[in-house]
């Protein structure tokens, strides 16, 4: 059974087990502080593809398949696949998953893709809508940069607050299994825009979703920092993280020693050159479908907020001056079902 | 409480009501079958606004109004938004959406979006994760010509197997009301490619996507076309109408007399030069939250299957040689919850 909690949290009084989560990155990511824990690093970045956009569906194929194989289960045994990622019109996903005839639904959340999609599995999976789901997701620095940015033979000088798409993907499949990560609670946010236009920074446009989420988690559940390991945001970085702090604190919540975000996990920022740090839908992905997931069914972590961040914007939006519109989702990932 | 039916099928014992659905549609529209239904008609298909893409978050910001307006309710009253379009990352969406402060669970299912979204929403209302959902889709001539095909100034000849992309918008809001029509069953399609390339030809690599869904809910609920007033596709229009009710009928589902398609409803082709149909998300939902929602709350349809049908390829995986990936989700509409 759902519970509505508060105004913008469910409560999972049955919570859904991760019962299989599989992590893919490529060459920057094998030379990052997570690379130990991520299952498939291919330093080939084409992926034995022609192109980037099919080396980002293979991607996704394989990452899916490896967190299918380390639930023991088959695609037979998926009812539903959610996935989505950063190029128009979701190629990535829809090439990827397209041979798998597990039943599709498409979801675009930009770099929150990992949150939203393990938000609505949890929430399909606890009220008997399905029995299995997994989510998938990824990103490819490639392209990336040339759908957003510039073509990549240019070489455009980087900003220091811009950040480093990273390649790779996670999948989580989740069912009704007694393994830990457990999703205990979902918190899906508003869109929030504070007029940040600057491409160039999306950690500072993405920061005020990411504290307006957690604080309405925290008001609806009568819970603050004190009752997790770990406040985990997606792809905030180093500016994005900074500013996220400051307006937590100014609402009364002091994150320090509490937070980490996947964009400065990723990397190192002392040896790799990532400017602020990593970003995309693969990063969170990446971590969280990794190192996080392993660490709390080892019980080395017991409780974490999983906070997704996406920036919503498109080059045409941005080009014709608009800000940058943003969300954060939600989860609470647990060792524990209750 | 949700129940699995056979594979693909959930069945909503609870069914779900569509309290409040409100369409938009622009001087082609105006000029067709449906405008009589259609809430909102401005044959400036600007829309006020200084883009075509802008002009499109304004087409979902209103009839998102009108959609609330008509259910009694306010922004507050809405837990949930599941909103998605074709524009390149969904920014018909997220700028039309963004100062509702609404949750915000971003779709992408091209033109099944409609279909999608009530699937889901149905499924959360049912399931008491959301009181009150509503669902928005979009799409409009000009951003999805420009974005998909050619510059608008560059005239080129259309196919005569082309759809005409509707300049349209739907939004519903689904609760736990008393007035139909219901959203008795969803069931969620695989994605499905049988190798179509042609862009000119959208129904026809829409079409098996269509008739897999269909299949497949009619073997899951022991089912057939007898046992509805309509069944309802969301844009295959001429040429993929054909093909699918061959597809269907090589199964031994004889569709004569009970299909219909949005994309041959919405325009009168005998009058209007938009060559096989209409397209696009916006078509299906300027249609189903029209005309289809109207006959079934006044009882002149019982049930409906409401197959919405997606193209799920983009410009660039085309130009890269890929065929065209599709997906069909279907729900079940109905003037009675059981």
């Amino acid at each position: 059974m759902s519970t509505r909690q508060g105004k913008y949290t469910v409560k999972l009084d049955n919570a859904p087990s991760i019962v299989g989560f599989a992590a893919l990155g490529s060459k920057r990511e094998s030379e990052g502080p997570m690379a130990q824990y991520i299952d498939i690093l291919n330093a080939d970045s084409m992926f034995g593809q022609t192109t980037w956009e099919k080396a980002e569906s293979q991607m996704q194929r394989q990452v899916a398949e490896c967190a299918i194989n380390k639930a023991n289960l088959s695609t037979q045994g998926i009812d539903y696949v959610l996935a989505g990622d950063l190029l128009n019109q979701c190629i990535g996903s829809h090439y990827g998953m397209r041979e798998m005839d597990i039943p599709f639904i498409g979801l675009y959340g930009a770099c929150s893709t990992l949150a939203e999609g393990l938000g609505l599995g949890a929430v399909l999976v606890e009220t008997g809508a399905a029995r299995t789901v997994m989510t998938v997701t990824s990103s490819h620095f490639c392209s990336a940069e040339k759908q957003y940015r510039f073509p990549l033979a240019y070489g455009g000088v980087r900003a220091p607050t811009s950040q480093w798409t990273v390649t790779g993907a996670g999948a989580a499949v989740l069912g009704k299994g007694s393994m830990p990560p457990y999703v205990r609670a979902v918190s899906f946010g508003s869109i929030e825009d504070k007029g940040v236009k600057d491409l160039n920074n999306m950690g500072a446009a993405m920061a005020p979703a990411a504290a307006q989420t957690l604080q309405r988690y925290f008001e609806d559940t009568l819970t603050n920092q004190d009752n997790y390991d770990l406040i985990l945001t997606g792809d905030l970085s180093l500016v994005g993280s900074d500013l996220m702090q400051s307006l937590m604190m100014r609402e009364g919540y002091d994150l320090s020693g509490k937070h980490a975000d996947c964009g400065l996990m990723i990397y190192d920022r002392d040896t790799q050159p990532v400017e602020a740090g990593g970003s995309g839908c693969g990063c969170s992905a990446a971590v969280v479908c990794s190192y996080i997931a392993q660490s709390i069914r080892e019980g080395k972590l017991q409780n974490v907020l999983f906070v997704g961040t996406g920036a919503l914007m498109s080059p045409v939006s941005v080009q014709q001056g608009e800000s940058i519109p943003c969300i954060a989702h939600l989860v609470h990932l647990s060792a524990t079902p209750v």
